[in-house]
Parts: C-alpha cells; sequence; structure tokens
C-alpha cells in the first residue's frame, strides 16, 4: 500500500520513441534473449558462437604486459583525476603513434579523441554528423550499434550490400545508387564484423574514390585491426585519406582481447585537413564533453599497453584464430542446409546462409537459432538482427576443442531436423 | 593538394543543433576555457577550485582497499570481457546492499543498473524519461549536465530555484507553479552541488509530497553521498520511496574520490514498484544496451571496493573536507564583494554571490573569473554557467594550503579591483 492517503495519479512512464526505434537495432538483447531458451538441464557447456569475446577463454588471455600497465597507472595515485574531454593527453598521442606506423604521413595527437571503446566512438560521430537532413550509408550485413546509434540522434541511415559472391565487398554501385546531396559518410568495417572478409588494397582506393566522387567522407571501424589470418594483410582506410577524408575507429577491444576495458578511439586520418577544417574533431571532442569518459588510469596504462605488448602475443593469437577459422569453416562445410561464401580471413566472425528449404519445422533464423539454444546449448546470432534474414553470424573466437563441440552440435541439430529426402 | 584530379566537393561538416544546444549547457567547456587565461609565466601554483577533483590532492587519495581491489580484478583474468547491459551482477548486488543499509527497505540487485559515472546515469535518465512533449523540472543553481543530456534527446526543461535565504532549499512553491500535466520528473541533488548544502529529513518529505501531489518522480542525484561534514546526517531520498517514487543515481567518484574510474549507479528506491511497473529500470538497462559501459573489472571490484574500504578512510576524508569547508568560508567571509548565504555542510562546493558594485572594471562573472584566472592563476566556475549570472561556485575540496593561498588571492584580486570608497 501506498503511504500518504488517497491512491496517487503517476505522470510518468510514457515511452521514448527514438529509444524504442533505436533498441529494434539492440543486437545485444537478441542475442541475450537467447539465453532464455537455453536448457537448464542439458550438461553440456554453453558454446557462446553468438557474440564475439574471446577474453572469456584462457587461449585468448589478454598479454601479461597490458595487465601490468593497468596495474601500475591504478596503483600510481595520479590516475585516479577526471580526464580532459578529448582523453589523456599520452594516450591520445600513443593512438597518433600507433596509428602513424601503417600510415604515408603523420596523425598528430590533436587528431585524435579518446572514446569509452569503439561503440563509443560510433555514438560520438552519429551524433556529430546528425545535422538536420544528413543521411550516413551503413553496410549490410553491418554492426547494429550504427543503426541504434543514428536512430537515437536522429540521423537517417541507408543500407548498401556488402557481396557475398565478391568475398564481401562494398556494393559500390549501390553505394552511389542510395546517396543523395544529403549524405554526408558511409561506413565501412575492416577487417569485417559480420563477413570475417579484409578488403584489398585496390577495393579499398575504389571505396575512396566513390566517397571522392560523391563528396562523403569514409568512417573506417578498425576495431579489428591487424586482426587477419588470411593471405590479405590488413591496409588502413587512412592510406586513402588524401583521396577521401577517413575517420579511422579503433581500440584495444579486439587485438588486445580485453572488450570489458572500454578504450577505443576516433582519429582524423585525413592529410589535407579537411575534417579540421570542418570541426569533425573538434565537434566530437565537444559532445564527449557532455558524453561519458573511459576510465583514467585505464587511458593512462593506453602507451604502456602500446609499447610492452610483444609480438609473440599478437603471433599466438592470430595462431588460435587461424585454427578456429579453419575448424568453423571446415565443420560448417559439413552441414548441408548451411552455406558459408567466403571462407573467413580476419576479425572474429563469418557469415553464413542457411537453407531452410532442407529443414523441417523451421520457420526462420531467428527460430534456428532459438531451437539451437534450447536443445544444443549453442548461441548464434541471427542475420536478421544485422539486416539478413535466413542468415547466421558465428564467432570462432572461442576456444577450439569448444568451437568444434558447438558445431558438431549444430549439425547434429540439422540433421535431426532434416527433412526426409525424396 | 588533394590528389585525385579536381578539387572534390564535400558536402559534410554541418553542426548538429542538438548537439550545439546541448554545448551550451557544458560547463567543462567552460572551466576548461579559464585554462587558455592562466599566465604562464606565473611562478606560482594554479589553484584549481573551477571543478570539484580532489583525487590530484594526497590528502584526498582514495582508500587502499579500493586500489588493491581494482588490481585483483584487473590481474584476475576474469573481468577482461563484456559486461551485461545491466552491469555486472556482483556489482548490482553490492550496490542494493549499500543502499539498503540507510533505507527501511530492502533495494535488490533486479532495481540496480550500474554506469560509467553519474554523468552516464543522467544521460540514462534523461533518455528514459524523453517521451514527445514530456519535460523535467531541474534545480537553479544546477549541474548542467541534466540540461546538456536533456536538451541532447529533446527533452524539455524547466528550472525551480533553490533558495540561498533558506539554507538553498527547494522552492517548493515554484515547483509546482512551473510543472503542468506533462512534467514527469523533478531532480535534487542531495548533499548538494553547488551550494554546498545538506537537505533534512523534513525538507526532503515535503519534497516527497510535492511530487506526490503532482505525480512525478523525483531523480535523486546523490553522488556526495555521505559526503556531510556539519551539524545534518545525510538521509537518502528513497527514505521517502513509498510516498512518491525516487529513482537514486550515485557513485563511487566523489565518497572514494576516484572520479576517474567512471562507475556509478542508477536504482529504483521506490518500495511500492511503480518504477517496475512503468518500466522505468527495463527502459533504462534498454538504453544502456546501445550505451557505453563502465570497465568490466572495475565493476568486478565494486563489492570489494565498499566491503574493504574501512570507516578511518572516510572519516579522515571528512575531517580534511571540513577543514577546508571552514577555511574556505572564513577566507570568502574577508572578501568584501563576494557574500556567501549558507555556510558549506556537505558536498565538495559553495555558491557564493558576487557584488559587481564594488569592483571596477569587471562587467560580470565570466569577467571576473577569467581575469583571477590570469592575474592570480586561480580557476573558478563562473555563476552563469549553472544559470546564476554575476555568482560563483567555489570547490572547497582541494589540499587546504593551496586553498588558503588561492582564496588569498582572490582577496588581493578583490582589493585591487575595488571601487575606491567614498
Ligand atoms: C564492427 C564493430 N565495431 C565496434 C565494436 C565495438 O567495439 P568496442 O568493444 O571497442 O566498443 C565492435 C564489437 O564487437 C564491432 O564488431
Ligand atoms: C551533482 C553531480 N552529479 C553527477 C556528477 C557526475 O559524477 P560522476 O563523476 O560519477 O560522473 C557530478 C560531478 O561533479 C555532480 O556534481
Amino acid at each position: 500500500m501506498e503511504n500518504g492517503g488517497e491512491a496517487a495519479k503517476w505522470r510518468f512512464g510514457a515511452a521514448n520513441p527514438a529509444l524504442q526505434a533505436a533498441g529494434r537495432h539492440n543486437i545485444r538483447s537478441l542475442v541475450h534473449d537467447l539465453y532464455d531458451c537455453l536448457d537448464k538441464t542439458d550438461p553440456r557447456p554453453v558454446v557462446p558462437l553468438g557474440h564475439g569475446d574471446p577474453s572469456v577463454f584462457a587461449c585468448f588471455r589478454t598479454a601479461a604486459a597490458a595487465e601490468e600497465a593497468v596495474v601500475a597507472t591504478a596503483l600510481s595515485g595520479k590516475h585516479n583525476n577526471y580526464a580532459r574531454a578529448a582523453g589523456v593527453e599520452e594516450a591520445r598521442s600513443a593512438v597518433a603513434a600507433y596509428l602513424s606506423r601503417d600510415l604515408p604521413y603523420e596523425v598528430t595527437a590533436g587528431d585524435v579523441v579518446i572514446t569509452a571503446g569503439c561503440n563509443h566512438a560510433i555514438e560520438v560521430m552519429m551524433a556529430v554528423l546528425a545535422a538536420p537532413g544528413a543521411n550516413v550509408l551503413l553496410p549490410r550485413p553491418g554492426f547494429p550499434m550504427y543503426e541504434s546509434r543514428a536512430a537515437l540522434c536522429g540521423l537517417e541511415f541507408r543500407h548498401f550490400d556488402l557481396l557475398p559472391d565478391k568475398g564481401w565487398e562494398v556494393d559500390l554501385q549501390g553505394v552511389e545508387a542510395v546517396a543523395d546531396e544529403s549524405t554526408v559518410a558511409m561506413v565501412i568495417v575492416n577487417p569485417n564484423n559480420p563477413c570475417g572478409c579484409v578488403y584489398s588494397y585496390d577495393h579499398l582506393a575504389k571505396i575512396a574514390e566513390t566517397a571522392r566522387k560523391l563528396g562523403i567522407l569514409v568512417i573506417s571501424d578498425e576495431v579489428y585491426d591487424h586482426c587477419v589470418f588470411g593471405s590479405k594483410p590488413f591496409v588502413p582506410m587512412g592510406v586513402f585519406g588524401a583521396t577521401a577524408p577517413v575517420v579511422t575507429m579503433g581500440g584495444i577491444s579486439k587485438r588486445w582481447m580485453v572488450p570489458g576495458w572500454r578504450l577505443g578511439w576516433i582519429a582524423a586520418t585525413d592529410p589535407n585537413g579537411i575534417l579540421r577544417d570542418r570541426k569533425i574533431i573538434e565537434s566530437a571532442i565537444g559532445y564527449r564533453a557532455i558524453s561519458v569518459d573511459p576510465a583514467t588510469f585505464i587511458q593512462g596504462a593506453l602507451p604502456q599497453i602500446i609499447a610492452n605488448t610483444d609480438k609473440a602475443f599478437f603471433e599466438n593469437a592470430m595462431n588460435v584464430l587461424r585454427e578456429a577459422a579453419e575448424i568453423c569453416y571446415h565443420k560448417l562445410k559439413e552441414i548441408e542446409c548451411i552455406t558459408c561464401p567466403h571462407k573467413p580471413e580476419g576479425s572474429m566472425f563469418v557469415m553464413v546462409k542457411l537453407d531452410l528449404s532442407c529443414l523441417d519445422g523451421i520457420h526462420d533464423d531467428v527460430d534456428f537459432c532459438s531451437k539451437v539454444a534450447s536443445e544444443e546449448s549453442v548461441l548464434i546470432c541471427p542475420g536478421s538482427g544485422l539486416g539478413m534474414k535466413d542468415w547466421l553470424r558465428i564467432t570462432f573466437a572461442v576456444d577450439p576443442p569448444l568451437l568444434e563441440d558447438g558445431l558438431e552440435r549444430v549439425k547434429s541439430f540439422c540433421k535431426r531436423h532434416g527433412k526426409p529426402r525424396r
């Protein structure tokens, strides 16, 4: 019973429609809902192929040097304070130097904004670009945080396709077809989540030419930078920053396998200073000033994290990922109702097509994933969450034996639910 | 020179008007601009009375137990992963237990959402409440992050006054006067930034009655919880949660003196479950799912931070703050053109009135602060940033000798610029 006499009439509780619209692209909840489908009586371990978080497996433990760097700043007593909106100066410089290694020009600390993970970088950039009437072009399949944050700040978004038959390259004609006078930017993700592809130098050059022709900037999400284990090297989009201005976004979540540390960045990789002239970085800092911050001592540790992590750590991580990608690719090949159009060569994901016609009583990708969760304790992200109905996104950044076990279970699931052959 | 032949016509760079509007309330930039006024040739130390960040002073070093807790989770390898949108479960439970200590009912983990600092809690709640046409009532003077975030998500805000002659109590008649059918919430800050007051049990009861009458919820910003050193105890607003639903927001930034750790929370302190029925916490978690997260290992450390910090740490911190508040109050009394209507008894701030009629050639509070910065290397936040033109906000959470030095410099500044007496 409420006290205070007569029952009160409460006026709050109506929903924010922008928040509802943004929530529709919420992959985190989508994957999360699958947890509710799990059968708690199944004695087998749950196999998490739904979202990429290798950090929970011992074989993907981060570098000792990274942990030590964070411990040192946490114990220094010198990094407990509020940081400046653009980020801790030493962290900005460290990112500038880190990116400059792979670029034909120097990025400076002033070109860099530190963020609370690459998700925060996405949030900042969508807010910066949300001028009235403006639109951005997003890849399909993609990473739904872009759609969520654009929806939340009223920035229109349009999709261009990634082409499964062309190694998931960007459909550049499609980009030109959806762009108009109000288009301000296009987003690429390279190495690519969810497709597992790595864009070649030539393809990136063509993307830059298209952006130039359209007069738009390229946002290059390189949170999987250097996460390559096939034949193609990682080429940063910033290499083409003189053709079209590039905003490079990244972070330590993936390469250092510490997504829980929440450290990322935005960098103007734009040797002609067009982003500076248009006040893009200034505006990003302005947004950061009224937004959240990554922990100061983790920012403070970044120079040492970068400097002290040895090559062996990265090599080992790539070897395990390569092995896992192989297992994943070969296991998937054994499953009749699943087609993998492109062998993964980077990032931690692969996008595969579900052939529902071979399956009995499975309505769609979401239904498939719910049933695989409940019958096999395997979590897989339905493609609808990424704009690709009846596809699946599978992460292979999982302890290899567990990955193999999980895919074996998917295989027996598909067999069990397979249509009797004529 | 750009390559690629003909000069391109770039289409991006138009400003986001919501971001511009939000930026107008950006106190961080305001205080920051004062840094540019500093005279680098002044050999005296800069005295930062502009924003509250005691963590930079040795006398306010956080508890060793808190540092140890964070180091332990950082080294465990078990908290490098992405956390759930509501926050790490142990952290939610720890906050629930922490708040329950001072309440006549139990808060549960399900009532709690972990945020990246209390600023993030503000962001989340403004987004949750931003239904079309809704408005929230904010205190004047206040904490401008509320205005910024409300502006950014299109939530209308209206101000009610805090009354300097009544110990900065809420002008409850004023609240009723500005509220209408579309008002959904009112915000209070207790202990109060910027006024340094602490609300009594009776005043909080009246606030709850007013909220009940209006049918609105109370957002109680208690980031300075237990930060009291006068005669009044800290009473959480949640004590009155049965009269009107209360959303309590807090964090470890202030009490543990670690604003750089970026850990805060939102809690439904509402024994009648009205916030649950209206899906306020659910909606907050929905926003968190498409927003940033605090570092997982810092969340993981929260139970130990709370459990292992001994009373002596808090007592010592309050003793230093009490001493600093005394110094501040007495020093300010010696300055003729400054009036302090209420001796600070909580938080880390005091609001004082500037009498420009005693000063020569000082136009307003911003001019005063710029000149004090350049001539005396003392940073003070102009009241205009908080909706109070020709007032000043001064923090006393500064090493006491430095605080005394700084206020002595303000005193000589005022003497030097004083109008000759008739
Ligand atoms: C393409 C892409 N961008 C951004 C992010 C977010 O990265 P962070 O963990 O640094 O926020 C992810 C995480 O999975 C991602 O896949
Ligand atoms: C009233 C008030 N609310 C919220 C905050 C933000 O706290 P946090 O550092 O936890 O983000 C502050 C910081 O000064 C504050 O004074």
